[in-house]
């Protein structure tokens, strides 16, 4: 052999040769942007990278349908200023069809266009939900084509838009399969959550308040004071800029989450704070389905573990109904028919499977602060429950009293 | 906030945070391991690791229906002697049903078994077609379920088993949807090579050929003198200890291997010398399905880029001459009637798009080395066709004349 190879990483177990371990490690980088208007003709921050010298650019454009009546001149009118070769491919997409067919018909329609494998990334338009399937299929695409993403809900902004989770639901479970894989870049584009409808908006917002509770009692604050006049602006009250409640809103919980993604994107670790509101509404947002958003779920889970941290004492009464109050200005539901003993059980099985036998079920610690704990019990779920109701009917007879003075 | 956050990797463009940049790197390891006879009950490779203390171990089986014939008992004595709670999975399979729908059925199965995420890892036993469905899966379900393979035909032992690709063929296309996900853990148990049919150890050793060809001239003698005699014995002659013709030949087709993936496991390097007889063949192959097997269809691709690089000089006839020689006494085919140069036209323009934008094809530099060129012709694929067509027409006249002596 004429050849030298590069031995590091590769071990063998004797002179024998009759085992071998593999050792290598994988460089990610992807870069999250916020950016005032994606499509603004001199912001070519959407068409990275350039094509070679004399050759148009090509990309395949996944984008929800909704957006594309509402913005899809606007879209199609930056891609010929840039004279791209495209093609864009609409798609009604909600949670009741993130199924692997739907995926399925997006990358047969990309496989026909024909991109190449590095450099002519597939961009997705749209909400957490195309992003997730789209994500999915791209990274499966002769295994991982570069995806950039332009999230247009608020829950796309700062929660399905910064990670790296791709997934489709299968077999009845959320999420079932699915890839780690990061857009390269991702812009932030605020524009879009103006023709968001009101109750996406607020849908958006549970992620944020999960954030807030888990890990930035300040990001707490701004949502007890100013969540919704928020919700009433969708977040366009103001310039983009930092300094400005919106805005800060938005960078917190942004800059909160990739703070704990960043060191844990393989979800090694599976003790992770970030899965507050995600033990029990995977499966309360499958069985609701279509009735509740992701967010939605996410608020009655969060509810629900709040109950649990308050009779545990780890939060006091008050801020437990700090937090009851502020799931109720932002308009988000802290209760569901759903929520009985027998399919929470059945729920946190699943979860204790998702997470390698232990419950690792983070709950907050005051506000702002987490812990897991591994030993809740079905009689401490069935206690929960019945407090939360309790709650929800004396807020109900307090907001009738209120209305009635 | 009363927790301190690790903030490596995590870079933001300014004080405003505007945009973020998320580093990291996901370590990965694996291990190949021959091993004598993977069903001994002593041997418990199989089933690392070990479960907690005071349960049982769980395992999901998926088996090559073949395979269960043949040696079902065998692995059904060996789970229940080691108290298993296991499905066994039986699916029949081949290139012409190794699609995502398969896979579906496959993991709906693991589904419904429940598995828990990281500790119980899914057996694969079968062929390549098998070990690289399962592995796409499985990479998927939960984002990620390890894997421990047996493959039980040759090309499994010495190319699918011991790479870290998956995938499924779509949309008419090879292996266009699969992921980069090494198994665990691979058992490489020779036994079964006993009950392989004489065509599909034919195959395996087209894989063999091609690490010969590309980096290791020593391994092509060996072929060239022992390789009929490995093919009558289904490498079963021996003992599997080093030293011996059928070991070494094994070994050091999975060594050279293994040099070439570990520091590219990803492709971040697309020039890549083990994509040797891949160019051409997998448009091939999937033209030919099911009339010619993986290896075979690599072959004739072999035998086609040797004429390129026969005429550019790069090997000379003689060396040419030997190739030739020793895919006939291999068993192997070096012609097929799909070799027009339309169909290689196409062929080496989707290669194109998966080596982005550049033919980055590897042709043999004599026998044991390897170089890149990016600048092949139309013109020369149907010169090395005709070049192809005439010297198999030569080798089949002296083949009658021989016969007739």
């Amino acid at each position: 052999m004429t050849r030298k190879y590069p031995t590091d990483g590769l071990f063998t177990h004797s002179n024998l040769v009759d085992a071998w371990r593999v050792e290598a490690t994988k460089p990610v980088s992807y870069e999250v942007r916020i950016c005032d208007d994606a499509f603004e003709p001199a912001n070519t921050a959407l068409l990275e990278p350039a094509p070679p010298a004399g050759t148009r650019r090509r990309r395949f454009v996944v984008v929800d349908a909704e957006v594309e009546r509402l913005h899809g001149q606007r879209i199609r009118q930056y891609l010929d200023h840039h004279e791209v070769d495209y093609r864009l491919y609409c798609v009604e997409i909600d949670e009741t069809v993130k199924e692997l067919t739907t995926g399925e018909d997006i990358v047969r329609a990309i496989d026909e266009f024909g991109i190449d494998r590095r450099r002519e990334p597939v961009i997705a338009i749209g909400g957490g939900v195309l992003m997730d399937i789209v994500g999915l299929v791209a990274s499966l695409y002769r295994r991982g084509t570069p995806v950039v993403r332009v999230p247009t809900t608020l829950i796309g902004l700062v929660d399905a838009g910064v990670g790296v989770k791709t997934g489709v639901n299968f077999n009845g479970h959320k999420n079932r399969l699915g890839t780690y894989a990061p857009a390269s870049l991702t812009l932030l584009d605020r524009s879009f959550l103006a023709s968001v409808d009101r109750r996406h908006i607020a849908n958006g917002m549970a992620e944020i308040l999960k954030m807030a509770l888990i890990k930035d009692a300040r990001l707490f604050e701004l949502l007890e004071h100013h969540g919704p006049r928020l919700l009433d602006e969708h977040f366009q009250g103001e310039r983009w800029a930092a300094g400005q409640v919106a805005s800060e809103v938005v960078q917190r919980a942004i800059h909160g989450m990739l703070q704990e993604l960043q060191p844990n994107l393989w979800e090694t670790e599976l003790e992770r704070v970030v899965d507050y509101g995600h033990t029990f509404s995977p499966t309360i947002e499958m069985h609701a389905l279509p009735a509740l958003l992701h967010g939605e779920a996410v608020c009655i889970d969060m509810a629900l573990t709040t109950m649990i941290a308050t009779s545990r004492g780890m939060v006091t009464t008050g801020d437990r109904d700090r937090v009851l109050a502020v799931m109720d200005s932002l308009e988000l539901p802290s209760w569901n028919d759903l929520l009985e003993p027998r399919l929470l059980a059945r729920a946190l099985e699943d979860t204790v499977r998702h997470r390698d036998g232990l419950q690792r079920l983070p709950l907050p610690v005051g506000i702002g602060d987490a812990a897991f704990v591994n030993d809740v019990t079905s009689e401490e779920l069935a206690a929960a429950v019945e407090d939360l109701r309790r709650l929800g009917t004396a807020r109900l007879h307090g907001a009738a009293l209120e209305g009635a003075a």
